[in-house]
């Protein structure tokens, strides 16, 4: 049992207070879990481009104070009533999307969205009493994604957290906990690409070029990375792409530019952008009779997919996943071994660090397309 | 040989003059069939819903004078220049979608859109030359979807063209050229609904009641039919349809109704209506996770499906298909066996039969919502 267990933690965290305004670090209280749920101390974050749209809140609900951030590392400080899968001192992955184990979805083998757990960007609070565990001075702050990892302490449900390797570098590893999965799994579980094939993957950020990686893995005979960042395209190339398409050095429409590389069309694309124009390209791209279109970037309030749908009649299909279809306490820990045995490989997603109290400069990598992966040391 | 091989047949067609209006039956001329073409005398006909949208040609490009029909039943007069897979007298059928079984689509398991001879609708000479080989008095008759049925002679290419057995009764069959098949393929080919499962058909014609009957004989667990028409539900029993929603008896939209009909969504939908509305709410009304939407239905130029992307982040799949994904030289001699041995029923899809100078009382009974195949007899 560690001292802290029972007790308000006070420690820092970056508050989120208004739209698209500076994270604050302040000094908050965090409140001890209840029933099912672990209180971790995080010591790595990774910044996901989801952490960005929900701070900006530019077509997405607005919800502040907010604490963000969920692609991160751990270990258990305490846990609540009931719990018995963790105790304290278990390093554990946090994941915005849970898995109960019992329900229909966590049952079917197709699916990852839990029925109780599965991720919900609009929730502030958590399930079991509807409350906040965070405090400012008494002012509830509300939670994001079930995680908060931008907390020295966060609050979690049990069912969020993959227990790990304690031997794994936390550092390295918890870009599993959300982008690098999203877009393995995107590639590997959704659009499953057959030895030879080619895959078109737009926006190259980690969670694409992990979907790039998921398809080198897979055996494409043609990876074809499409971003409107020229700079994104010779790191690409170690994440196995062999061509660059950039929509802005064409007048004709992306999907043609693609259609005329490949004979009709790819094989299997992943849109990773969360723009909704990528996600018509991505599917319009892919070659009809057997083309396969995955969408994985989250789209803002009033996006819309549209497409004529006389391109599904021509044997098309579109699908979308939440994280790569991975079902997180089941998979997560797997993950973490393959990278253990270096069957995967982690580091060369990750292209910046900073302290917790420089996280600002982490959104700023981001907006600027500079990073792939920046991480948050929460001790520094 | 036959005595008129070689020589140009004078017979009767229906000629759609203009769109809309009543088709006219015409003394034609039919030119002998070229190389790899096939002339065939059409001994009956069904009338499919495709047929109506070009006549009317509300949202269609309009191509006339053109003779219609494709879904039919006939027997082989003569063969043009290096046709060796047939010979006069072979009972076949035509489809508006070919099979060269060369291409890669033709090699591939999954597409059955044939690279050469893939349906088009905006079509209207032969591939060979380029021209049609219809005239009357010299003028110059397009052809519709290759097939061109409603005409007691018709020229279509040998990749059109299926090869049947001789005793099967072409006026039962004939319903398997488009119609059944297209419906039918689309639920145990595409959606592939596994015992059990829920499924939505939306549009309970002739292509709906098929991917019923398709459902059913999956063993689907329960078959929702949907259709504007509340005549269509009484009949609808016999094709394996459990449950009936008319989405006019309800005030909210009809993907909610069945959603709560059936916790969430049903496991598979298809589509069989033409209709961009339906088409939306079919795909809406699977459940996420692992729901699989099909559609079917001809959409008008200028229609367009659309739907928040998030429907597809949360893990469902749409699809579309062109007659059911069966290849038709290939699957159509065996979907005629399974008739022969009573795995499938065809004749509860015929409701009405008209000769053939009546012709335009099928497409009455259409307009209307009362027949569910027609029959058209050549010979009367
Ligand atoms: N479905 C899920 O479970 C899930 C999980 C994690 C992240 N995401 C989403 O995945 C997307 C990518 O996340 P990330 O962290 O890699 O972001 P990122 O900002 O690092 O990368 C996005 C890349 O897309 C490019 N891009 C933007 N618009 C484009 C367009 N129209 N065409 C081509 N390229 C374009 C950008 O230049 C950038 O390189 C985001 O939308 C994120 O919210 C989804
Ligand atoms: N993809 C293919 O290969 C293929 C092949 C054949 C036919 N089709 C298409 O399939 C569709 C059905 O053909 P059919 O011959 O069975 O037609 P049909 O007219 O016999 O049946 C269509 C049914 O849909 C119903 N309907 C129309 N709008 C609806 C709506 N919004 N909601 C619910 N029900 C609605 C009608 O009331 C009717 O009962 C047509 O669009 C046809 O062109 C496609
Ligand atoms: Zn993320
Ligand atoms: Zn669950
Ligand atoms: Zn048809
Ligand atoms: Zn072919």
């Amino acid at each position: 049992m560690s001292s802290t267990a029972g007790q308000v933690i006070k420690c820092r965290a970056a508050v989120a207070w208004e739209a698209g305004k500076p994270l604050v670090i302040e000094e908050v209280e965090v409140a001890p879990p209840q029933a099912n749920e672990v209180r971790i101390k995080i010591l790595f974050n990774a910044l996901c481009h989801s952490d960005l749209y929900y701070w900006e809140a530019k077509g997405f609900t607005p919800l502040f104070p907010r604490i963000l951030g969920h692609e991160a590392g751990g270990m258990v400080e305490s846990v609540g009533e009931g719990v018995t899968e963790l105790k304290p001192g278990d390093h554990v992955l946090p994941c915005f999307t849970g898995e109960c184990g019992d329900c229909r979805h966590c049952k079917s083998e197709e699916s990852n969205l839990c029925e109780t757990l599965r991720f919900n960007t609009d929730r502030g609070v958590m399930l079991n009493d509807g409350k906040t565990r965070f405090t400012k001075n008494g002012q509830p702050i509300y939670h994001f994604l079930g995680t908060s990892t931008f907390s020295e302490y966060t609050v979690v449900h049990v069912g969020c957290l993959a227990k790990i390797n304690p031997a794994a570098p936390l550092d390295k590893v918890c870009v599993l906990s959300c982008g690098v999965s999203t877009g393995m799994g995107a590639t590997l579980n959704v659009a499953k690409p057959e030895k030879g094939q080619s895959v078109a993957v737009f926006g190259l950020g980690a969670v694409g070029l992990a979907a790039c990686e998921g398809a080198r893995m897979a055996g494409a005979g043609r990876i074809i990375g499409v971003d409107l960042n020229p700079g994104r395209f010779s790191v690409a190339k170690i994440f196995g792409v062999t061509e660059f398409v950039n929509p802005k050095d064409h007048d004709k429409p992306v999907q043609e530019v693609i259609a005329e590389m490949t004979d009709g069309g790819v094989d299997r694309a992943v849109e990773c952008t969360g723009s909704f124009h990528a996600m018509i390209q991505a599917f319009e791209c892919v070659h009809d009779g057997w083309g396969v279109a995955v969408l994985v970037g989250v789209p803002s309030n009033d996006d819309a997919f549209k497409t004529h749908p006389l391109n599904f009649l021509n044997e098309r299909t579109l699908k979308g996943t939440a994280f790569g279809n991975y079902k997180p306490r089941t998979d997560l820990p797997t993950q973490v071994e393959k990278y253990m045995n270096k069957e995967l490989e982690l580091d060369k997603f990750i292209t910046h660090s900073v302290a917790f109290s420089e996280i600002n400069k982490a959104f700023d990598y981001m907006q600027k397309g500079q990073s792939i992966r920046c991480i948050i040391r929460m001790d520094a």
